[in-house]
């Protein structure tokens, strides 16, 4: 193996594909200059003048007016957010230049545990795009908050340590840190005695608390919120991670550290999505992303190395991919834009895998087993009772509601209180002053919980609204202006197998399906845009004045983001880290 | 364990020291700014300030007026090459401010095998001096040229990259790699697997022949021979060294290509010594090379990078070493003088252990077992006659000679001729034309070998020199005036087990012993310096007009450097890699 790459190298057999007349983007000097790139099997094997290495049979590709840059890479992505299954997620990203991402396919893994990472990680590697696993640190996250399907402990990541796709673990949150929760520092020093790596996940946390959480052996995260954080964290060794997905956009805000200091060192420093949807994903990916990087004054080789060399070092790979250079897998992206990085080409694994923004050959997602398409266990038929929230006596009472930041910008929610009626021992939403029902319907047959509260925000007057890929639990998350529609729609989604639905009056109007455990979709994805637009048009049309109800809806389950919650075991305060009950007092 | 460290981190409990007052280098972002130090057992718990971690007993350490700089790091250095045993290295680099070092301790190898090289690990992990092993890829490195007491293979190398210093293989040599050895392409592909670091030796290498060796999986080299070598390197993606020890000095040559364009990326750039003599330690060490390549007018703060956070990530060990953060080793110089980089103090493992240039504690070597002191095997005496080289029957003949650079730089040998006289058979030195003899006899027992050449440019004309340090393969080599006291000094070397000897006139004049392997001392720096100096000036007496003729003369049966070598097997041919006879012709 190594023999034949030496022999590649030196220009003993002729190469596949040579690159030629383009300008070098090389992310390891900073320079840009003219060099050709000979390219045999998968690797790169020759950069510079590749003429002795081309033969008869050599494509050439031609680079003439364009900057080669390293195939881009998205160092924290899940990319089941964007509901479109493993194969459909790499055809939808490969053409904007995305040639690796890190994930733990953890969402995946909280329906149905390890042995479906393992799945789809199989199912990535038969696509151009690679997956480096960052394994789940922890299935599920916020363990005495969620009733989920899979689980993963140290045992787990043990295991999933030893496989060739993994650089280490992931979303090591710093409340579980801090707790300490054994089994993941048990699982952290699995890692680091793997010389691999663990990713964090510590929010707005600065100064001693950092200090606390660094000792632990953190080496990168992706949760901060100013500039002043992520500057601090740099500076304290972290691997800083500016994210910029469809669900929170920061780059603008993160960036400014080093717009006010323009010589500092950034080798630490790149940029990721965590989550984004489809509708973001059909007109770019990372190369969007380095745009918007270059669209806030920096130097686009920087802006370049944040989403390639320096996110390859961030996950000790880059003896792998993110650079252009000899050895190096080929994963290349042609753009004749330095600025707007439209990816005019995109090399991946060795081979020219799309043109212009198209696939030269579109994927097909493999035949599914029952494992996959069949993991809802609802026991029961959900009335509209069990999702009513009850009441002894009074006419009406104080309740606690979750109150969505409008228009929402990040899915964090905070806390208002509303006086709602009380007829014949139920709590009556009032839309009037925006105040509906919200609920997570356990799924997984293990223990029949429904968890309820109520919520403003969305807008809704009518109808109701389900989705069964919901964070971080995949629960069936429902929210509706009455319990009939609600029930309906839990019903739905749990008889087909997991899907995204509308309900008014009793009847599914609009719905997207979404059979691969519950949360995703072999839909490619201009159709599932298609079904995605739908039916945010069909909730506004109950009344939303958000315009992508949906993606704020499956957040409303996460423990993990302040101020409240709802998970399957009930209405869940973040801050405290307890239950509490939606109603305040029952008698005025 | 990480539990206690995230308390500490947290400051649950006082810290044991605190440097306070100083301006912090922070190499992670390149900024310098004020900021104190707070240090638990031999961690960083905190940076900035630190008063809410100190307590009663926390011991001050007062950096006011002074710059702190990480613990420096050599990535490359043979400290056996100093003729000082461990603890006697560490105990000299320390003050200067080296608290960790990269070697793969191959010398001593050569002489024992594996088992010699984690007695001295063993040694070194009770000093202050942290070393990371990076495994001997071969030992000997040029198997068909020289006899060696140690062998080290893929079965070897694969047993120390478990042990928990090791980070990777080294001095994986282009030769080797391309023949190919393929028990060094096993213990390359086992490194990989391992994920540690593959780091190379790959002299003048460019082109399709460097992106051959790439290809390989080599990640690192320090042995670059021009600016423009090295940044050919630096663009293909390797980790490269700049050397500039004892032997080599190349870091005025090699900077060029960072002072030619002062925007590039220094962050795969090191300095490294390789070799460096007790006479050049005593004053310094890594703190010295930072002074050169900042008085080559790169910038501070990127050249302190260069020895410390750079190295530290070449060997993927950024997380353990090479930046002032939480979580790390408490590695740390204090500097009055960002220009000099004189240390002022020295914290290593969170202890100071040295202040203005003095260690506050001198360090004892231990008690040596037989094993390490008794490696001389000479099964017979050497006779005068065994060290000639005989001709048949005419009066005179034309030689190959071994010329040595005058005065040497590099101890890079050239070809010359010369006419010497026969004498009864035997062909004789001519000090008037400065050829004499040089021979390296085999020491291990094995085969009684004696490789024989003649050598111009030491300018002896008398006496002789010998030394069982001898690169790579510590035999003795011996060069001399006459054959009788070339005997003489060989059977001394042997019968004290180890030395470096001057013999005139049938008598040892001057020696230094070397008792452990053969090859090192445990004498204190100071009285080793004594020693060494005392045989320069001997040597000089009989009339050689280097400077430190031992050495040049230990790198002479060195197979791996051009032109000519003398192994115990003979006279060896470099670039044709075959032996060959030092007589040309024997009849005029």
């Amino acid at each position: 193996m190594i023999r034949e790459d030496v022999a590649a190298g030196l220009g003993k057999k002729k190469c596949d594909a040579a690159v030629v007349g383009g300008e070098l983007v090389n992310v390891l000097t900073g320079e840009i200059y003219k060099a050709d790139v000979a390219i045999k099997g998968t690797k790169i094997v020759y950069v510079g003048d590749v003429s002795n290495y081309m033969g008869s049979k050599t494509k050439v590709i031609d680079a003439k007016g364009k900057h080669l840059i390293p195939g881009l890479i998205d160092g924290h992505v899940h990319p089941e957010s964007s509901l479109l299954s493993m194969t459909r997620f790499a055809e939808t990203v490969l053409p904007s230049g995305t040639t690796s991402i890190m994930s733990s396919l953890d969402e995946y893994a909280t329906v149905s545990g390890l042995s479906v990472i393992r799945y789809f990680l199989d199912e990535a590697n038969k696509t151009p795009l690679k997956i480096f696993l960052v394994v789940p640190s922890r299935v599920p996250y916020v363990p005495w908050a969620d009733t989920v399907g899979g689980y993963i402990g140290y045992k787990e990541v043990a295991k999933a340590l030893s496989w060739p796709e993994s650089v280490g673990i992931w979303e090591a949150t710093v409340d579980l840190v801090m707790k300490p929760d054994l089994e993941l520092l048990k699982s952290i020093g699995e890692t680091i005695k793997r010389k691999q790596t663990v990713h964090g996940h510590a929010p707005m946390i600065t100064g001693s608390l950092l200090a606390g959480y660094l000792a632990a052996g953190i080496r990168s995260d992706h949760e901060s919120f100013s500039k002043e954080e992520a500057l601090e964290k740099l500076r304290s060794g972290l691997k800083v991670m500016l994210r910029d997905g469809s669900v929170i956009k920061q780059v603008s805000t993160l960036i400014g550290f080093i717009k006010e200091n323009k010589a500092i060192d950034t080798r630490g420093v790149s940029v990721i999505t965590d989550d984004v949807d489809v509708e973001e994903l059909v007109s770019g990916h990372m190369n969007s992303l380095v745009k918007r990087v270059v669209a806030e004054g920096i130097d686009p080789v920087k802006a370049v190395q944040m989403a390639s060399l320096n996110t390859a070092e961030a996950y000790r790979v880059d003896h792998l991919v993110g650079s252009i250079a000899p050895g190096k897998i080929a994963d290349i992206v042609l753009t004749s834009d330095f600025k707007d990085f439209k990816a005019d080409a995109v090399i991946a694994n060795g081979k020219l895998v799309a043109k212009n923004g198209k696939l030269l050959a579109r994927l097909k997602p493999p035949a599914r087993p029952r494992k996959i398409v069949q993991t809802m266990r609802l026991n029961r038929k959900i009335t509209p009772e069990l999702l009513e929230i009850r009441a002894k006596n009074p006419k009406a009472l104080k309740a606690r509601v979750i109150s969505m930041q409008v228009p929402p910008e990040a899915p964090i929610r905070f806390r208002r209180e509303a006086e709602l009626d009380v007829k014949g021992g139920v709590v009556k939403p009032d839309t009037s002053s925006d105040v509906i029902y919200i609920a997570t319907v356990e799924r997984y047959g293990k223990t029949n919980n429904i968890g309820k509260a109520f919520i403003s925000g969305f807008g809704l007057k009518d109808g109701a609204l389900a989705s069964s890929m919901a964070h971080d639990n995949h629960n069936i998350v429902v929210m509706g202006a009455n319990t009939r529609d609600m029930a309906v729609a839990v019903n739905h989604v749990a008889k087909v197998g997991g899907a995204q639905v509308a309900v008014r009056g009793g009847k599914v109007v609009d719905e997207l399906r979404l059979p691969l455990c519950g949360i995703a979709s072999d839909l490619p994805a201009e159709k599932l845009l298609e079904r995605v637009q739908s039916l945010n048009k069909t909730a506004q049309s109950f009344g939303s004045g958000i315009k992508r109800p949906f993606m704020f809806l499956i957040f409303i389950p996460l423990a993990a983001i302040p101020e409240y919650a709802v998970t399957d075991q009930g209405f869940f305060d973040v801050k405290a880290q307890k239950f509490i009950n939606p109603v305040i007092e029952e008698t005025f």
